[in-house]
């Protein structure tokens, strides 16, 4: 059912098409493409037989986060941020909210001395990169611990539990789910939630962009949150073949 | 009533003890020393008589945040980040937070092409310092537009709402209030909550730090942010002198 | 004809599969996937409406390129330049070579003031990254300019030819067209050539990563250049519809 | 008795009102508020149980000192220097003073392979904040190596003498001691004088900034540093009960 | 024969006036002043007894090089490097260049865990810096060898050849050896000849910054090319003593 | 008469030998070497249609220095400050210094809306580079200003006084002149001097390396200062063509 509302015509609770493509580059460990939409993100993951300097010899594993852009995936192009010398404060928010995120769905303890190094490129940007980002690298890790299980370097993947993205946010005047450019550059809220396979949060980050918001907004956003996340979870377990 | 739980023996919804000192310095157009029990914060509002490159001319005034931790701020000494040459994505993080929170309670079109540059300078770190320093920003920056409305450049201080803000969090199993260091480093969920004197949200960043927590906890914890910036912003206005 | 001495089988005078995707990504005037084989990069072109200081107002535009390589679409994953704060000495001889190419295809003084921007970021990376980049940046940059055309800004493409670019090198012992990453991490020459459709030279760069080679090898190189260029440029012509 | 040549009535020889306030912050092994006049300096000194590579293994300490200012410690604001990514010539000219002029107080040899790091910032500044800094840091240093000698780890403070420091200069054509903002802003001289409580020299910076001056003018600049050390060294030795 | 052609009056096939003083500053192992012309470098040699961490343990040597422009050595002022805080793409390039050039002359193998660093510093710039930079530094670096085999380290000089440098380009229609800065700013192709004593290729780096050249021309501009360095390699043994 | 105590064999207040070379490179509108014994220094001065931000239509000139040096200037190779992104604590330092010093010689309000920039590069360093630097740059600077007065821009060349420097010491218990190297680097005190030709002080910058010292030894000090200083201009204004 079409929907007035939105300029995509999508119903309040709706997601856009989610899609996860495996093995997309030949390299990595672990490579995905994850599509929201028309927003698109190369998630890789990387194992590096060693950890950074607090950690070692402490018998544990350590996973850490990038991210960019590339610099005409956006509407006009952005500078690159390697050819400035410097990564945004912007950039460095997303990458340590993607590092959080994915340590919260594996157990570091559990995959020796290593580094799981995740990756998110943006090629092409429409709203929702880091809530797609999230999304993918959890396949993308889960590929690359299921090597190290084929190669028998460990017994089975360590994952604590699946985590995966959504944005939501209040668009004129409607509570609505996995916001588009379009919305998003025009909502007076918008918040990020990232919730494991069992409906418990593990990052929520709103903000006010116009106007604040009240109680039973945030309470109306939450539900918009959790729908999506099952939804999500479903089509990562799919895609790694964990269901049918 | 003292409380077992709690390393400070404060009840689960008691706040510590919030000092708002005016006039701390003498050069800046607002100054205030905000503390929350042992950390202590040093807010200054400047006025400059620009605004950036992409608001000339179009008649607005613009808000902008800094923060820093001197290095012994901390129980251990930092790095300078000046010495280093950049800030940390932490860093940054807390004074976008700071910006976008204090942007939410101005009017930018009320006070003409200028800017007001709030700087949060940690002296003394013991957990809070990020809702320490938007609490205390919010009273130099209308300090600093009591003095151009003294000087007949505005008519009226540009408030929209007070804002204010406070930590909230999962310690040893228990919703509370106001984390101090020993249990911020100690957590399992730390959230911190920025609103309006409306009781509207402004900012929710809530981070499961061990375990993912359920809808209930989150429930409980917005439950008590909001009594705890209620007596903040109360603190705030006596600081004024806008109530008694 | 298989060739027992390559490790593709190739002859020696064969160029790898070759593939030009236009409007690979949504928002940039151009936007060209160019595969070589294995190896893929990502080139946009964007057209800004100003030129950089040292061309304000002398009436003519200009032309620069940019190049990147995601963190893993290398074999071992390479630190991400934003992140360290640098591009390597590699990238800027690359983006460098890149620009140069470009401006001897178009004629700078013909579409106004006004900056074609070229972006080439290598998502997998299988030898040949930067004779692909140009291939593919010759394609976007044509696309861009088409678009001025048809919205009427300039009256024509300021091409004054195509350019196209390809390896060559010395493997074993043989001279050989269009090296991938096997041959050109084990070949004692490495020599990058970039000619326009006319046969003539826009750019040589060869370095003897082994042996130093003689006059004879020279011309044999050259000689398979030109023919892999002429092969190249036939491709990139079928792409944009102007030739069958 | 008041003096009409200078700002602040002062007589040629006096010092501003300055006062030492010991443990200011409670993490730093010593921390001091110096004050001279309106010059406001934090001064920490921090103990670290290991020394820079260039002495690793030869069995002495070492002695740092970093400085900086707030943005809005000064009339108006200045820019924050890790935001800008470097500190500038000034303060890296300033905090190499502060650790000469300490290395100098102290026996680097008697303390182990330990570090002193002191941190001075200025929180609000008036003229003079390097000598406070000096002055300052000394007490702070001093209050460190008290608490090894508490914890036994040291059998004495390793103090070879006492240090301050103060400025001297020509304001109007009169040698004053001590300048504050309005006098070091248009002086023709500025000398800062680091000494030892022998009345010995440490460090002599004297800069004309107007007019160069004659050697009677710099006799009578060192006679006055001399006499205002000596007042500020019975200052520092009361401030830690050394005397009364 | 002068030639109306060129503005020094030279024959197309001939060199500037090429000299090389030996010893010229007295602390590096190896100093060379190299002139073509009034292009003026200084080159040292330089030897650390460590190799950088890839090839620690490996029993081999390494030899890097860095290049830099005094602020003016040019026509008008440039910025100053260490002031802008990074070395421009040109340095990077020609530095590497300078790299590979001399690690193609020497036998890495044979002296030890060393590194030999060298520096090639212009002093006074007149068109072709980096090929008199090539040419001097084969000379400092054999004299820092040789030290090393007075010294009794190693036994030999671990030179496998001589290499030398120049440019060729074609300068108003005819190709021309040794550009001059007058020559070089006006040319329609500019080329940089790397070869060894034997005349074989060690790098060659061509770019038509007019006209795209044809394979005519490239075969000139090679004949041209070689014989100039068989002259330069006469003058390097010559300075050296080892022919007369 | 030769000295016992100085490794030299110099008397205690002799100089050694100094050379200045006037146009020593081409392009520069002042340009000298400058020899203090074995530390040279190349010093040029260079002549800008503009001024900095600050000074716009203010109508007056500004000067400004940069020093530094080559990496195997000094006894083992220093790293480029180029190659490491940033310029050293003491290089900003001495270039401060100079900068200083060549502003009080000179009359900056006329010689027009023109920046002077001194750059002192040291080939060779042996002792007393930043002295060296002062005095060759005064010479370079007066060179760049009659070039201006022989085309007629200005009337006179705009100097007020003669600047030189010398360094001082106090080298194995005795107050000496002009320390080298070998002095230097094992001496108690270290004072440069800046001064004008009529005796007057335009820098002291004295530090105790080793053992503080009494008021009779700076007396000492300043004496042969001012000694050497005057010996110093003479063969400035010699260099000139001012004297005979």
């Amino acid at each position: 059912m079409s929907n007035q509302n939105r300029p995509s015509g999508r119903a309040a609770d709706a997601l856009r098409s989610i899609r996860l493509t495996r093995n997309y580059t030949k390299h990595a460990e672990g490579s995905v493409l994850v599509e929201f939409g028309d927003t698109r993100v190369i998630c890789t993951a990387s194992i590096e037989e060693k950890v950074p300097g607090f950690l070692k010899g402490m018998g544990q594993g350590w996973l850490t986060a990038e991210y960019g852009m590339l610099p005409r995936s956006t509407h006009t192009r952005m500078d690159r941020e390697a050819a400035k010398g410097k990564q945004s404060g912007r950039t460095q928010e997303i990458q340590r909210l993607i590092g959080r995120s994915l340590r919260a769905a594996f157990d570091l303890e559990a995959f020796g001395e290593r580094t799981l190094h995740l990756d998110c490129d943006v090629i092409q940007a429409d709203g929702g990169t880091r809530t797609a980002a999230i999304t993918g690298a959890m396949v993308a890790a889960y590929d690359a611990f299921s090597e190290l299980v084929e190669s028998k370097v460990i017994a089975a993947v360590p994952a604590k539990h699946f985590v995966a993205a959504i944005s939501v946010g209040v668009y004129r005047g409607t509570p609505v789910l996995d916001l588009d450019y379009l919305e998003d550059s025009d909502c007076d809220t918008d918040m990020n939630v990232v919730m494991t396979d069992a409906g418990h949060f593990v990052e929520v980050q709103g903000t006010a962009e116009g106007e604040a918001f009240d109680r039973a907004t945030m309470d109306r956003l939450l539900d918009l949150a959790q729908q999506g996340i099952f939804e999500i979870v479903t089509l990562q377990k799919k895609a790694l073949g964990l269901t049918r």
